[in-house]
């Protein structure tokens, strides 16, 4: 049993950006040497989050307005009051989708599925850099 | 430490078919001989996902409603120019509950409440073939 | 490798009661021994739910209108005619957040943003005792 952790560095545009991370995971679990397992990717942050989904640009597109519709950005927010920086609706929308992803993997290969690639999502409201974790697990 | 690779396979109704799994994952996780763990159950699939629910058919009813009411099915999705297969609305829902679902188990025996049953959901728009992956991992 | 079972005990006011339990996973991670690995933090119950936010009053007000304007609980749920307790809704919205989350540690420590906290949100419609489950494993 061996436990490995790496992280992946991101640029993102923020305002719900969807970045497709699925090559960098797949890359670092091969390299990790654990043959089976599962590896957890966790975002350490409050305005983000991390899902599987096709991707390709209607789905993007479908996934913005999804989260507009289930948490509108143009609104106030308790929290906006709090701080001043009006990403109440950010702190949501990642508390909705949550900031953890397991997969399995096996023979070192991720066990998605043909047409399913992993995104993390920023909802912040601001372009920022962030460091995913990953928790790589197994024999 | 041990990791035992296990599945499930289904034949859905799609639709929002809800396919309850527990005494199968319970059984896998039992035969598996790892006594003290996590289960993972993954679906290498974008138009799906795994929850718990206390498994009766209001709330069947009730989780059918709303995801209508989430992610309505009855209107365009960008995804459905892309392809022609009109199950845009499909890979929005799997994408907000996901694909994973990560649960302890003691003695051999998952760690599940008196009713909290596990349950797939296939959101695709059609019957579906559907293999289910389980990342048995402990000692 | 090692895997340590802890459990957090909680007194909640159920009516979607936003509990912190950031201290409580720090303090039984630290005291497991285990070095590198994950905690999966699970609750053994159909009407309650787990993830991270900031959180601060605001968050928390917020946390109550989303969960309301997802899932609305005044309103009547075919899962009420089976048992007659009017909690249709509470096992909505915990299908919806899940029963389970997967975080990393590295030395001992979580792998939590600086402004990011865990919750346990008990959505029955009132006051419940609960025990969570967390599976600590690693290195």
């Amino acid at each position: 049993m061996t436990v490995v952790t790496a992280s992946i560095s991101l640029s993102t545009q923020g305002n719900t950006d969807v970045c497709e991370i699925t090559d960098e995971v797949s890359r670092l679990v091969r390299e990790s040497g654990v043959r089976q397992g599962t590896v957890t990717i966790f975002c350490p942050s409050s305005t983000s989050g991390i899902t599987t989904i096709e991707y390709e640009p209607g789905c993007v597109t479908d996934i913005h307005r999804m989260f507009e519709e289930l948490v509108p950005s143009n609104r106030p927010y308790q929290h906006d009051q709090t701080w001043g920086d009006a990403n109440g609706y950010s702190h949501m929308r990642a508390a909705l989708l949550k900031a953890s992803l397991t997969i399995p993997f096996v023979d070192s290969k991720l066990t998605l599925g043909t047409w399913q690639q992993i995104i993390y999502i920023d909802f912040d409201n601001r372009p920022r850099h962030r460091d995913l974790v990953l928790q790589i697990m197994g024999d």
